[in-house]
Formats: structure tokens, sequence, C-alpha cells
């Protein structure tokens, strides 16, 4: 008997599973002769070989994409960024799709039976006799039912939204915790959390009220011919107000541009991805009891504000919990004799990270943010050393290929979304809103940390990051996540518009920015900079040293201290093989636990500076290091050794003041060693 | 406007769809405020927890399984293999989903409607005014109906059979093609070819017989409650048929034993997997006409033949030009200055093969087997050394995991699956068929290969091959298929506990087994074998050459010879920088095409034998060759180059005669540098 299972959702296709899905019924038609049922499968079949067909496309599109893009890196074009590149041909993609397929409506035609009640989840259909069961698939609204499944094509390559939240996103954010400059990113940690969290803040609330004057001039004008609530433009602020400045951090890591300015940018942006999500999700669970649904109402407010505060702190918890056991799981097994086992056990856990967060009601994707920073933090040390080349490099391929799809994704969308609804008034509030908005978070914001800062964010630094307030996959995502109604459709189409300027537009003119700014580039971080340079000091490794604790001192705040303190003396030493013996740090009431959780390497290497292998995460390109790291167990000479060696003066002293300056300059050898750099123009350096 | 959008299919939560897939609804019930909605929505969120707790589940079985195995190998336990183990873990969690949840019948109330034609695959139901779209799912058998979704746990951990065939099964055969051991795999080619080939069709009609006179002798004492007709005899024995000896040769590999018993039981192994896949659709294509469907039929039969050859010959076709494309691709461009670029690219390309296989209607696994073979021969030689542990490792983890969530999957489907059908004849009946299927086709076929053999197959490897068929991923892959008749159930059930029974009886019993049949371990195919061993001569690099050529002369085929001086002279100096130059091989009046087609390190190289660098993928722990490799980069002497010394004396000689005997002699030195290596306890050399 056959089963003629029928392919639901578009977005299987996305993981081959349509492709062939439907050959069961093929396969199993031995016994069976009615002829309805061999037409079934037939369909079937077609419509497995069109999902199979729209999958190449996207995989045509990527492969185009990487050619082209090795081709740019070949010959240093710098002004198009992969990602710039994927949206390009996926909008050429979009148009045939649109123009140049015909129009195949209707052999699914739609059958209407009554029922009472609210529909039912599952439905068993009696047709002459047999019993076929439906599962629902969603609401229509009545004026779309002779729209449904008017073009095959056009619907095959059109994804469920909620893939880009539970599969490609998630590979993104881990990718970007678990390779965070850990260095600079604590350095500046407190200026980034600013950024993140009062920026965005700032942000959604300046754009959304910005939007709602937008909103009301339209009515106005009569350029609105449905509803559009208070609600509504907040919620634009929020899924507007996560950069993700890609491009701008690709030309930047290309061209050795200042790794504190690096820092701000990347650190603000992975951490504003989270904080858009939650807050987006805030926004929905406003819902002002009573008729007047759309005015204020200071309950329902702090309950947004209750839901924000718990869903974050969940998410966060969650990732760390996981994150720690990972730690915990690595460090008391030998795990590290078998590196496949390793990797496996670390890329299952950091998935289930994900699920555990969904599971218990919190955002999947925050979670996975902070599990990559605490596996990056703790795990990655406890890894062997080809572990952590595999798991860097798993997860580069994954991010690669996400990014890389939901831009292509991206420039399909323009074209085969069939519910946008441009409006010019709104689109240009919009890009004024979120020029006004990005300039009311940067500049207060540098102003205000700039009292408390030592090292003042300069000028050209402020406006670099007003610049590269680009949006990108998450926008895109938080987007097109509910498109049901008007409102939701024009935000859609305008966040679309803004991601395809604010990539090529904003993107391409990067590297002119910087030399317009003054910025430097091609900054060894070895060497320290020019005196006359009014950016970050970077700290030494070697030389000068008790000028620069005095300053490295005051430049961290207090918490930070206290936090990276309790760190270094409890936290590595528990979850890690390196850190000061727990023995030495614990009180001595405590000597028996501290005796089983120190591990026995750490005795051994308490003189040594294991901290210098975490810092070896830092870097994007850091597999030559990593590498360079193997031909060190061979030869026994050079790589971290020879940072050591600079750092030879101070091996003697072990309180964690001194270990913080010696982690802050540990990873000052990194940069040096990237994959793939590129010559700086010589132009750029006038 | 809330969509709410109801997962179909459990495979979703395989792939953490499902997981956050309804918050949708949840998050955009802003504008509106219906009361059944809301409880849609409620009922919607639930589902999605429970899918996240399902692939929790599946999660934490792996990571235990890892941890287990971890400790097995740490304590150097070898009777039980990891996916073995895998089972057992399975199996306890079934037993408590099915014996420990609640059974939560019935928020899902089916609904009927009678309809007059066929069933639609989409169905609009009007629900007090608002539409709701429903897909079609499939057909239920009438006794089942009140069965469907009687407990929500166990439907959860149901994955759609097609999620084997579409996702898992993919990278465990790619992972098999690409790191098959090509140098003993090419020598005893003609072996495994007729091994796979006649072997699995001798086996395949053996077993269907045999099952029949079962079926018969059922029906005779009334065991047989449902039909089951001859074609489902021959389906059983082309399911069945599939041997995949993992745990023989994880053993195999971890004691070194003899690499051209490992070739012969790998090299059919995989191949007989895509012979099995493919013969089983040939013989449900088998449906001969009229009345009396289930006797012979000549016309029918020879469809089926041709349905074979079709499908079989397509889908290699499809998995070989793919793979050519993507050597042509890597040769011309100089991509490997950007491995990710180039490892994202040969995912995606090997990943299109089985899409572009399944678009043109053969079989996806079977090319992506062959699209492997082709990379690991043409592609492998063209990456960085960077893409090529990437491009292992990548595929490494991913076979890793897909093979034990299978393995897991078939613990649970015992006590999870719904349908079993446990018929104590038919079970025992199978397994004296498959024991005499497996008999009937090694020691005849041994017997007329050793005819041809220089090399004779001893008894001691024909006892042991005969022991070696242990059924796995395959099989139940393609039992699991389809379940929907009454026969089909029951050779579901039997093809599990089959299953079961090889992997852990037999699984266990390989160590013993070895010593027993004095098959000899820890061979160093460095050196050779002693003269009284009747086994496989290995070839060497140095010393007795002429001796040594004659003998290679005479053991290779000369349909082999044909085709490895094509290969030589003409197919690897188009794909790969190795080989000669074209321009000495092709005739004169192709000069211009030669020199275009012909790279210029091929005249650098000319003296050089880069063949060897296709040898490091022959073997399974080869990354840390691969860091060797680096390593010698940095240092410049040693590795490929001190194999390169070996072959001094022959380097000046360079017809394809020379080469084929230098391929098969330089990679002797790859099994001594494995990267897990357990040692050989003492009791099972004596």
């Amino acid at each position: 008997m056959a089963e003629p299972l029928r392919r639901r959702l578009p977005l299987l296709s996305l993981l081959l599973l349509a492709a062939g899905g439907l050959r069961a019924a093929e396969r199993s038609g031995g016994s069976s002769s009615a002829m309805e049922e061999l037409a079934t499968e037939k369909e079937a079949e077609e419509s497995h070989r069109q999902d199979s067909v729209s999958l190449l496309t996207f995989i045509l599109l990527l492969t185009l994409t990487i050619l082209t893009i090795w081709l740019f890196k070949h010959r240093r074009v710098r002004f198009l960024h992969e990602t710039g590149l994927a949206m390009i041909y996926g909008l050429i993609v979009g148009v045939i799709l649109r123009y140049g397929t015909p129009s195949t409506s209707g052999h699914d035609k739609p059958f209407s039976c009554s029922q009472e009640d609210r529909p039912f989840t599952t439905l068993l259909v009696n047709v002459s006799g047999k019993f076929f069961e439906y599962t629902l698939k969603g609401e229509i609204s009545p004026g779309k039912i002779h729209n449904v499944e008017q073009n095959d094509m056009l619907r095959k390559v059109t994804f469920d939204p909620e893939v880009f939240f539970n599969i490609l996103l998630p590979p993104i954010i881990f990718h970007a915790g678990y390779s965070l400059k850990k260095r600079h990113f604590f350095r500046n940690l407190g200026s980034i959390l600013a950024y993140a969290f009062l920026g965005t803040a700032v942000s959604c609330f300046i754009i959304g009220n910005l939007m709602y004057g937008v909103v009301k001039l339209m009515k106005l004008v009569g350029q609105l011919s449905d509803k559009f609530y208070y609600t509504d433009c907040l919620l634009f602020g929020a899924i507007i107000s996560a950069t993700d400045p890609v491009t701008v951090l690709a030309i930047f890591n290309e061209l050795h541009a200042d790794v504190d300015l690096y820092a701000l940018l990347f650190g603000e942006s992975v951490l504003n991805d989270a904080v858009a999500i939650v807050l987006s999700s805030s926004i929905v669970a406003y819902q002002p009891t009573g008729e007047n649904t759309h005015a204020f109402d200071a309950a329902a407010f702090f309950k947004s504000v209750g839901v924000f505060l718990g869903i974050f702190s969940g998410s966060f918890m969650m990732g760390a919990v996981t994150g720690v056991v990972t730690a915990l799981v690595t460090k008391f097994t030998k795990l590290h004799c078998f590196p496949l086992l390793e990797t496996a056990l670390f890329f299952l856990m950091s998935w289930s990270t994900f699920l555990l967060a969904e599971a218990c009601g919190f955002t999947g994707v925050v979670a996975v943010l902070f599990c990559g920073i605490t596996q990056a933090h703790y795990t990655y040390n406890n890894l062997s050393v080809e572990s952590r080349s595999r798991t860097k490099q798993l997860f580069e391929v994954l991010h690669f290929l996400a990014e890389n799809f939901i831009f292509s994704y991206m420039g399909l969308a323009l074209f085969t979304f069939q519910k946008h609804i441009f409006s010019p008034v709104f689109i240009i509030g919009a890009f004024v809103a979120i020029f006004l908005g990005r300039a009311a978070h940067i500049y207060p914001l540098s102003f205000l940390l700039n009292l408390g800062r030592r090292h003042k964010i300069s000028w050209s630094f402020q406006h670099m990051m007003m610049f590269s307030g680009l949006r990108g996959a998450m926008a895109f995502a938080l987007a097109i996540r509910d498109t049901a109604t008007y409102s939701h459709q024009m935000m859609f189409s305008t966040t679309l518009l803004i991601v395809f300027f604010t990539v090529w537009i904003v993107g391409g003119g990067t590297t002119p920015m910087l030399s317009w700014l003054n910025i430097r580039v091609g900054v060894d971080p070895d060497q320290d900079p020019p005196p006359t340079n009014d950016s970050f000091q970077v700290l030494q490794g070697d030389g000068q040293d008790s000028a620069r604790r005095n300053r490295t001192k005051q430049e961290s705040a207090w918490l930070f201290r206290l936090w990276y303190s309790f760190d270094h003396n409890y936290l590595k030493p528990i979850l890690t093989h390196s850190g000061p013996p727990l023995t030495t740090t614990l009180p001595s009431w405590c000597g028996l636990i501290a005796r089983c959780l120190t591990s026995p390497q750490v005795y051994d290497n308490q003189e040594q500076l294991q901290e210098e292998d975490s810092d070896f995460i830092l870097n994007d390109g850091d597999l030559t290091v990593t590498y360079g790291d193997t031909t060190i167990t061979a030869n026994g000479s050079s790589g971290p050794h020879t940072a050591t060696t600079n750092l030879d003066s101070r091996r003697t002293k072990s309180s964690s003041e001194e270990a913080l300056e010696r982690d802050l300059g540990a990873a000052d050898h990194e940069v040096t060693s990237r994959g793939t750099r590129l010559v700086f123009p010589l132009e750029y350096n006038a």
C-alpha cells in the first residue's frame, strides 16, 4: 500500500528531505493497482523533483558566489563583499524565476468543507472508502484563497521563516561567540555592553517613535491603506536595530585596521543581535488589556520589561551552563586522546544549548551565543590541538554557508516574495530614522563613555562606528518571521531595501571611509602605536612594565577586575587545566574539594602561562597558528613558547593582577599570522 | 494575524526546525484577540516544546554513547563497538518512553468529511468563516483510525523514514567513498566488484527464494495472517543483502589486520550498499501486468533489469560528473589560496550530486558514493593541505554523528515503533537464509576468483568474510522505508533483530575469530610478509624491483591496466596537477588543447611523484600524516619526500606501467601513522 506523503513545507527542501522524500510512494506500489493512487504518486514525484531543482538553484547560487568571490579576492577587489555578491546573484535568479517561469497553477485544487468549531490540527478525510490524514498548515485570508499555490517554482524557493531562526542563524551566532576576539573584547567590555544594551534600546525607541510620526504623516496624506499601530513601529525599531557590519569587519580584518575599533564594532554587533531578538519578543508580548489595545499601559509595559529581563537572563544562563558542563566533561575525561569523539561531543553539547533554551521557553539563538563565548573561554583550553582546529573549522564552514545562503535568499526574496508593499514615504522615513537612531546612540553614548575611559574613543572612531551601522541577516530574519499583516509586510519590504543599501553602498564605501577618517590600517598590534595617534593604547608584552601596569589598572573598571580575579582564581582552575591551583586560591577548609577539582597538570604548569593557549582562538585566521602549534610539538620549539619567552620576566609572579596583564598582553602576536592576508594598496596609506 | 503553523512531520524536529517553529504564532498575536486562536497557539507551543525535548533525548543518547565509548577505548574494551552501544542506549530509552510515559491521547481529534474523488493534496477548510489550509499526510488503514496520535512522545521520536535516506545516509556513504583505501581497493578491484555485484545478486535471490519457502511453510501451519508475495520475499533479500561490517572494520583498523582483507571487506560493503538500493528499487519496479500480478512475467523481469542498469549507471555518471567538475574547478582556479572557500565549494558540489541525481530520477545515495570516490581520486590532489584535512574532518564528524544516530534510533525503534510483527518462524528462517545466502556467495565466488588470482584468497580469509556479513544502517533504512503492509512490517521487525544480533554477537566475536582463524594482526605494510604466510603479497617500494614488477604485471587484470594507463596518461593530467604533461601523452595534433589543459606545475613536477599526495587519503587515521605534511613544508624535509627517496632509482622512467607500481607502492608507509592506535594485547599474537 502506498503512502503518498506530501511534503508540506518548502523548508524541508532546504535540508534535502524533500528530495527523494516521496519516493516511498514510488517504491511501494508493488501490491496496489488503484489508478488514483498512481496519479497522486506521479504528482508527488513531480513535486519531489521540483524540490531538488529549487535546492540545486541555491547551491548553484552559492557556488557562483564562491567562485566570483575568489576572483575578487584574487584580484584584490574590495568594494564588494561576498554577502553583497550573494545578494546580487540572488536578485538575478529571483528575476528569472519571477518573470521567466510559467505560472503553473492548479493541480492542487482547494476543497472546502464546513466545520463548526475551531480548526483541528489533524483531519481525517474519507475518499471513496479510504481514509487519508491531513495536517493543518495555516490560515489563509479569504482574499488569497485563489492565489494559493499559484506558481510552483516560486513556492518551492520560499522557505518557512523559522528556517532562518532554527537552522541558519544558530551556526552564524555560535561562530560569532566562539571567535570573539577575547582580549580586546574584554578590555572594552564596558563600552561594548553600553553600546549593545543602552544603544540598541535607544535606537529602537527613537526609530520606533520617528516611524510612528511617518505613519501618522502617511495616514494624513492617504498613503496608508490598513492599520499600523504604535507597537508595530516599535517592533520595526527592534528589528532594524540589530546591526551586522559583516562587510566592514571583513575589510578591517583584511587591512588590519585598529583592533580596538574592531572589538568595539564586532562586540556590539554580536551582542545587539541578542538584544534585538529579545527586545522584539518583549514588544510582541506588550499586549495592553481592555478595549483600547494600542494605548500605553503601565502594567503591560512592566510585563514587557520583565519578559525582556527573563528571556535574556534565562537564555544567558542556559548558554553558560551548557558551556560549563562541556568544559567539565572535557576536563575530567581524557577525551582529548580521541579528537573525533571530542569534536562530536562539542558539537552535540553546543547544539543541545539551543534545544534546551527552546524547550524551556527561552531564545535558542541567544543561548547559543553565550554558549559559544563560554566554550571559547573555558572548553577550548581543554580540547586537543586537533579538536581546536576541527571545531573552529567546522563552525567556520557552517557559518560561511549559512551566511551566504541568507544573503542570496534575501536577493531572491525581493522578487519571489508575493506580498511586498513598497511605500516610498515609509522607506525614506525609515532611512532617515535609522540614520538618526544610530547617531543618537553612538555620539551621546561615546561622550558618556569617554568621561570614564582613559583611552578615549576618538571622533574618527565614532564616525566610523556611526558609518558601520549596516543591517544584515538578523534584521532580515526578524522581519520575515511574521509577514501576516499589512504593517508587517511593509516593514519586511523596507528592511530588505535597507539591507541592500547598507551592504552594497555602505559596505563598498568602507575603505574610502577609513582613509578619509585617517584611521590607522596595517596595524601590527605588537608594535607600540605612534605617540601622535589619539586612538587606544595597545598593551605590550615586553619592556616598560611598571608604567604599563599602572595604566592597565586604571584602565580596567573595578567590576571587570573583580570578575577577572574571580574567573582567574576559581573558574579557570575548576573548568580548565590552567590557572593557579585551587589549593592556593581557595580557603584552607576547602582543601579536599580543591584537590579533587584541580587537575594534576596545573601543578606542573603552575609557573607556566597556559592562558596563552586560549588566546589562539582570538584570531579569525588562526589556522596558521594552530598548525604552527602542531609543528611545534614535532620540533619542540617556537610558537607560543616564543610568546612565553617575551613574558619570562614576569613568570615568577602569579597574582591575578599580574595574570590579567599577561592575558591582555599575551595575544599580541596573534594578528601577525593571518591565513589570507592581502597586501594593502599604497594609496590608502597616504 | 496569527499563522498557527502545525508541524507535520517529526522529521522536522531532527533538524531543530520544529524547535521554535511555532513561535511565530506567539509573537504575532498583537492585533488579534480570538480565544480559539490563543488555544491553538498554546497547543502549538506545547508541541514545539515536545519537539525540542525529543531532540534533546537523541542528543543525550549520543552524548552518553560518546562518553561510554571513550571509557571503553580508554580501557581497551573491544567487544562492544560504539554502534552497538548506541543501540543499547537507544533500547533503554525506548523502554522508558514506551512504558514510562503516559498515553496522552486526543487533543487532535480526527474529523471526517466525505469526498467523492481521489484525495486532494491540499485541502481548504472553512472554520467559522476562516479558511485553513491542510496538506495530505498519508493514508490510514480503517482499523487504525483510533490509534493515530496515541502517544505524543512516541510520535515525536518517530522520524519520517526518508530522513534516513536523505539526511543520514548521504554523509555516511560519501565518507565511505571519500576514504576508500585506494591502493588496496584498486589492487583488488576485480574481486571487490565480483563480491559486490554478483555476490549481492546471488545472495538476494537465494535469500528471497528461501524466504518464499519459509512463507509457504508459515501459510501451511497457519502462522501467516495476511498476504506475503514472492516479490516481497525478493525485496527482503535485497534489503538484507547490504552488509555493513562497521564493527569488524573498526577492529581491523585498530589491530592493523591484513590490509587486503580489509580492502576486500570494506570495498564489498561500500559497493553492495549501492547495489542493494538499486536492486530493491528494481524489485519494486517489477510489476507484472494483467490479473495474475504476482507470477513471473518475462517482460516485467527485463524491465526490472533495465531499471537496475539504468538507475545504477545513471547514478554512477552523476556522481562521476560532479566529481570531475569539482576537480576541474579546483584545478583551474587558484581557490586553494582560500581554504574556506575551497572547502565550502567542495561541500556544495558534493551535496549537489545528491540533488542532481534525485532531480533526474536516479538514486542520490549511489551518486554520492561515486562522487566521493571521484573526489578522492582527483579533486583531493588539487586541494590545499588545509582543505584536505578540513574536508576529511568535516565528513568524518558528519559520518560519525549520522551513523551513531541511526544505530541509536534502531535501538529506540524496537520499542517505539508501533506496528511490529514478530514471527518466530520467519525470524529463524531469515537467520538461516542470510547464513546460507552469504555462504553461497562467498565460497563459490572466492573459488572462481582464486582461479584467476595469483594471490589466492585463503580459506581463513574466506571464513572471515563469511563471518563479517553484518547488517547495519543501510538494511535498516531500506526496511523502514516502507512499512505500510503486513509483509513489510514483518520484514522490518526481522531486519531489526538481524541487525541487533549481528552487531552485538558477531561484532563482539571479531577479535576471538581473528585469532582463531590465525589471521595476521599488527601488520606493518612496510614489511614483507613472512614467506610462510599464504595471504596476499604486499608490494614494496624498495629492493627486488624487477621480480616484483613482473608479479605486479601478472597480478593486475588487463582491463584494470587499460583503465589505469588511461587514467594516468589522460584523466589525471587533465583533472589534477599531477601525472605526465598532456603534451607528451596526447598525439601531436592536439598540441594546443594539451597545452591549455596541462597545468604549469606538471612541467615542474614532471620528474617528481606527485601521485603520492593522493595516497594520503587512503588511511582512515591520516590526520597525523596531513599534519606531518604541514610540518614538512615548514622544515623542507621528510614525509612524502622520504617516500620519494625510496623510489629514487625509478624516477627517470615515466611510463604508466612504472607509475602504476609506484602508485601501488608509494602508500606503503601510510598505515604506520594512525591517530588513535591502541596497543594490541599479547594474547592474540600467540
